[in-house]
């Protein structure tokens, strides 16, 4: 693509000007006072334009500094002369001209200090205010910067960037935990859809005419793209209406979700995975380390090494689910031979076991993987596997899919799902290729390379059992 | 950034092979079953991998097409020997030696022929097998594409992707016509939700504790994310409960919105937008040419002459709602002088009034706008902007953001949301900087590229008032 861009603003990041150095040149620049300190002759202030970790050190000279009124907060437009730096930490300083204060910041009532460290809980609390802080600035950069990669990742890879939809008339997979919407009448509180749902989940009532829920997984829908498109992923909202107040549950979350067809093998699929999380690392070590940096001291983790060690492997250890529990058993960790699946405890000893690293585990037992799956030959696991890494567990999991009319139907007949999903088993039947794809939480990615301890500061704006207070 | 990819998948796509053309090699190519045609000694076919528009010609000679069963719609895997095509319209072909029907194609009971064009009346009713038609897949491979570009676009240019929530405790712009999302009880149809709502809208059996609602913009949290970051966007979904059945209504749909901190002079946000569209005419007419001739054709529209022309312009036209007003007026149009509105058919008019092109209307009414916007000095109009277009009529909305807290506030009262949104104004007290930003309806875009008349068939699976199938 021969595209030209002529950009409409030409100003210069301070990342930008940190990195070019132009000493001598007049510049305006526009941010955020970060630090401010006055001594005799002249105030030192540090401003942040938000684009970037980088601050800019600007020297005012003390007859500017009377009348500007800078606070710690407020949002600034500064004339001056970028020079070299004589202190040690910086190499260009702008020596102020003129200071345009754009806005104020009410110091008295803003709701927590931005001179200590304030936890996670407290920030939390303020999350329309979170951005301003320096550390979850630099953590929306590296969700960015992901977000961005993980675009460019599969494009270049040929998957087609498909919308699954929010609103659905499926709830296949959460078991209950989802939620439901309806359009919100003014005078009859919040439903007049609650009552006469028919037998068929019709009614007349309702906005769509039926039930409809909040999307946990667009696999379904994505099948049916790939069954046109060949490969194909979507990186949409999800939401699961788990009344849980547990550092790892959130209402909405974003999950990465690709499928792709003429696929027939699981080990395929994990090298996919594999690929992409290793280039995932790599970019954010590469394009957002000072940012890491910044999350990773304010987390006080160890994350950054963990990556620097991953970053050097080629791929991650497999082993099946049997090979797990035999693991599990011979170490006494308390684990029955009859266990089906594996406790978050028992996916953290793996994890540490296999020196805290990414760890696949294949084939689960049948019963305890969802209908779609598909199984092996003597129907006894599920063709699947997880991704298990430290900080956040489980984060992807992935699967063959059952191409099998007669098998899939049967299995949706017994969890009454068959009607209400016939589209989606009817694919079988006009050249349904071998589909096979993965599902990743992409807030849990986040808590793995940043090391943070709670989801719910993964995300930009979290909503959770109780909480949606924006 | 240096990030050296190892691809899992080496198999070439049929655009590479197209493109590289390496007559003599063996390869693989699966896909499906386009176009076939068995004559005496030998079968034609034609296969997609859905990848792109590109088909690829495979001669099947006589013992092997007995034993094949291929019909048009099965999944196939087909090996043999690349050569020189001696037909007009292919460079290459693929002389079959081995044909594997990966899934066949229950042609019988496929609910439409794909022999003949299907109206997208027809389509639409089976939305789970568009994507399997030669003209959708070409639709959602643009609409890959130029969703990949815009966020390039907005890297580029410094701007930071903010994941703004789809749950939310704001119904501001809405008036009404808005969704409420509840934990789905199995027991109780669709909602215990209904009873007891308080004065102060908490409820202590609701899943958030009070009333929550699917947004109908990210406006509001980006601004508080501008606040940090400067320069932001999101590109999520938002969704409107109109009970209407127009080929312009959908109930979900995807909105680009784009925030600028430092930002006081429309022209800018303008110019912004102006260049952000030129650059994804160019995109489409470049990287997804192929696809649009297919669409275009599908559709039987002229929006190709369209482009062309579009893409030579270096800006967009610009009129005030005054001078539009003249115009609508001068032109006989039974335009009243004391409408403070443009109705559709003004935009129609309008549009073609200045050749077809997009035009920018700016400075409407002030009473006729949200609150949000910044006034004139004396108050009569907004801050703000319309982007018209063919085919589509309003494209784009963008205004200057009100940054003085009392006036804020003042309108919010009036508006009866100035609790719920407290958070909102807020923002204006802690170094809120001058914000200015749009909206950017993104099947709008495409509907105006592609010249699709109803907006349905521009998302891959539509929902609108009485319609969620899948």
């Amino acid at each position: 693509m021969k595209v030209s861009f002529q950009l409409f603003n030409c100003a210069k990041t301070i990342a930008q000007l940190a990195k070019e150095k132009p000493t001598g040149q007049v510049v305006t620049v526009k941010g955020w006072v970060k630090h401010f300190r006055s001594y005799k002759n002249f105030t030192f202030m540090h401003i942040s334009d938000g684009l970037s970790a980088a601050l800019l050190q600007v020297v005012i000279p003390e007859p500017l500094n009377n009348s500007s009124h800078v606070t710690v907060g407020s949002a600034v437009a500064v004339e001056g002369e970028l020079n070299p730096s004589v202190g040690p930490e910086q190499h260009l300083e702008l020596v102020a001209t003129q200071i345009n204060v754009v806005a104020h910041n009410d110091r008295k009532n803003f709701p927590f200090s931005v001179r200590q460290r304030q936890s996670p809980d407290t920030l939390r609390q303020h999350e329309h205010l979170r951005p301003k802080t320096r550390s979850f600035a630099a953590f929306l950069r590296i969700r960015s910067n992901l977000k961005h990669f993980i675009h460019h990742y599969l494009k270049i890879n040929n998957f087609v960037y498909i919308d699954t939809p929010v609103l659905t008339a499926n709830d296949c997979e959460a078991a209950g935990d989802v939620f439901t919407a309806e359009k919100f009448e003014k005078n009859s509180a919040l439903a007049y859809a609650c009552d006469n749902i028919l037998e068929d989940n019709t009614n007349e009532k309702t906005f769509f005419g039926k039930k409809i829920f909040l999307t946990v997984s667009g696999q379904l829908h994505l099948e049916a793209a790939a069954c046109g498109l060949n490969k194909v992923y979507t990186f949409n909202p999800a939401f699961r209406a788990e009344s849980s107040l547990t550092r790892q549950h959130l209402a909405e979350f974003y999950m990465l979700e690709v499928e792709q067809a003429f696929c027939t093998s699981l080990e395929d699929l994990m090298k996919l995975v594999e690929n992409l999380i290793l280039n995932c690392i790599k970019t954010v070590m590469h394009e957002s380390v000072e940012d890491l940096k910044i999350c990773q001291q304010y987390h006080q983790t160890v994350a950054f090494d963990d990556l620097c060690r991953i970053e050097k492997l080629s791929s991650f250890p497999r082993i099946t689910f049997v090979e797990a529990t035999e693991i599990l058993q011979n170490s006494n960790k308390n684990f029955s031979k009859n266990l089906k699946h594996l406790r978050k405890e028992d996916e953290r000893f793996l994890v540490q076991h296999f020196g805290n690293l990414p760890l696949f585990v294949t084939e689960y037992p049948a019963e305890t993987k969802p209908f779609y799956m598909k199984r092996n030959q003597d129907n006894t696991c599920a063709l699947c596997f997880d991704l298990l890494v430290p900080h956040s567990g489980e984060l992807c999991g992935g699967s063959l899919r059952e191409c099998n009319l007669d098998i899939l139907s049967h299995r949706m007949e017994l969890l009454k799902i068959a009607e209400q999903s016939q589209w989606y088993s009817e694919l079988r039947k006009f050249g349904y290729p071998d589909l096979g794809g993965f599902g990743l939480g992409f807030e849990r990615l986040l808590q793995f390379f940043i090391g943070i301890r709670n989801i719910k500061d993964c995300i930009p704006f979290p909503r959770w059992f109780r909480h949606c207070s924006t």
